[in-house]
């Protein structure tokens, strides 16, 4: 089967020169994929011609005449940009041209554009933002990160469901285990919802652990971490700036003296190793889960390596039809909550 | 003045080894403090025996007969431990024994006990756990951390005003600026809770500074972070749950080969600066703010170097009467939330 990803090649804080070349060296790698550029034609052919024509063939170029600002109020995006990149890539996917949107554009936009062109799965309330992260014993799908700052017990259930497919799919796992982040691993933590969410995973018939607590994550305790969007965010962008802070006194200690300098000369080749281990580049690309069309959100200051990852990322989603098991299983689940009522 | 600080001496995962090491130390360091040991007199006994004889004077054992489990119900600690070393180091604040108590004991057990027995400032709802956290322009204070999983706007504000006069006081910061943890810079982000939370801030007459996003944790953007203690024990333990994940990359990249192991020599001083810059024992210590008296959480898997940390910052909080502030600063905010009501 050959895939088609949109791209919205505008996207992001640099925008063409990340997304075109990112989209060349992914086409040189990847066989049975073509790609949809949609943004301004002449700017993307000039990109184009910069970089190797092997693969030109399987680039189309679809023109748009608009572009979503990184900082534009959602709803004023999806009211007066009908020919953004960004929509028009997400039309795409809606009408079939395309099984999968890219965008390293504005989160909120896209996440409203998405919603409103291709609409929840049924039994979805509402889509959320997934996303692996690294740990010590492996990765983990976190979500909730951003799309939902308020959570129900039941969409915290459905976040379970969609990341356990997501995990299944990228991960390769059967039956992943499903965590709820808590403050604490006793039943009796939380608030009233995370309870009640706790009860309903533990009924769902999902692989269940239990509560886990914010240091799991990157210990890789259990596969998927659910949580609400407004938790999830905090979370992943303390743990962003922590990174940094790390980096930054490394980098620091490192630089003091000729003499520190030396030492990280000599130290080049295994700090070079470690951060490659780290690279957010190798994590970019979050899942907005629920819809009914795959869309992934690379980060806007990425580069073009980790626009390709993102890339990647969409077409996994493709070939494990992601959407097709949620579907499935959101299905089951609402077959089984309704067996109840109609026994009675 | 001399200040007297009473000491949970079982609590923590080690209790008499490390606890009563780090107070003979801290005494050698500190002329104008005195201590009180509370816990089982024979083990504190033989304890000091094995310490230099040259602060003994300076140092009270009392004894008592229980301990508190690290994974004890809070409830059942209150109830049945009530000649606890834990119970018993706050009743000696309560009765003016001494002017601050530390524990590495049960968290959950402390804040019970502690709330039960000191009672909480006038004006303030519930106390919260208060910490400094490193960052790359200097330190934050970051509350609540965990004592409390629903927060009304109302005792956002009171964070507010407790973590402001926190920074203030260990940081001898003027006015220091206080930011609201949110998903967002912008006013229309957040939980409905955070959009109000941010007005009564706004009109407070702390210097708040508006949103904050995770990264601005470890970035110093502000001197206080306000968050519901949900997100920010989530955001705490995710913290530590990179750092520990960083840290075990890093030595596994040296440990590979003995070509890395010997880069790693080479590198070690720079290393261990580096180490010590992040040492989570530099920042052991959270306040417990909003209570009648002073009481400080140290860590429970720390060192006799972590327990010393965290006898400064209560001593530390003695000498800039951080209560006192907080009672004034909380008694003017209640003034001016009643003017308007008399006035109408």
């Amino acid at each position: 089967m050959t895939i088609t990803v949109a791209i919205d090649a505008m996207g992001g804080d640099v925008g063409l020169k990340v997304t075109v070349p990112a989209s060349v060296r992914f086409l040189q790698d990847t066989p049975d994929v073509n790609l949809i550029l949609v943004g301004d034609s002449a700017g993307i052919e000039a990109e184009l011609a910069a970089q190797p024509a092997s693969v030109r063939a399987r680039i189309t170029v679809q023109h748009t005449t608009q572009v979503v600002g990184m900082d534009e109020a959602p709803q004023l995006a999806l009211k007066n940009k009908k020919d953004s990149s960004m929509r028009v890539a997400i039309n795409l996917v809606k009408d079939g041209q395309a099984q999968a949107a890219v965008s390293a554009g504005n989160t909120g936009a896209l996440m409203a554009t998405a919603k409103f062109v291709l609409k929840t799965i049924p039994g979805i309330d509402r889509p959320a933002i997934a996303k692996m992260m690294p740990g010590t014993g492996g990765e983990t799908c976190v979500l909730d990160l951003g799309a939902n700052v308020d959570c129900s017990p039941e969409q915290l259930l459905q976040f379970g469901i969609m990341g356990a497919e997501l995990a299944a799919s990228l991960q390769h796992k059967q039956n992943p285990t499903v965590g709820l982040l808590n403050i604490g691993s006793e039943d009796i933590k939380g608030t009233d919802n995370i309870k009640r969410a706790a009860e309903l995973l533990r009924e769902s018939g999902l692989n269940f652990y239990g509560n886990v607590e914010g240091n799991d994550i990157f210990k890789a305790t259990v596969d998927v971490v659910v949580c609400d969007g407004f938790t999830g965010n905090v979370a992943l962008k303390a743990s962003e700036g922590l990174a940094h802070m790390i980096a930054t006194f490394l980098r620091e200690e490192f630089a003091r003296t000729w003499w520190t300098k030396l030492c990280a000369l000599a130290a080049l080749p295994v700090l070079k190793h470690f951060k490659a281990r780290v690279d957010p580049r190798r994590y970019n690309g979050a899942s907005f889960l629920g819809l009914r069309g795959i869309v992934v959100k690379s980060h806007g200051g990425t580069d073009a390596l980790g626009f390709r990852i993102a890339l990647e990322q969409a077409c996994e989603e493709v070939r494990a039809n992601v959407i097709g098991h949620i579907t499935d299983r959101v299905a089951s689940q609402l077959q089984n909550l309704k067996r109840p009522e109609s026994e009675a």
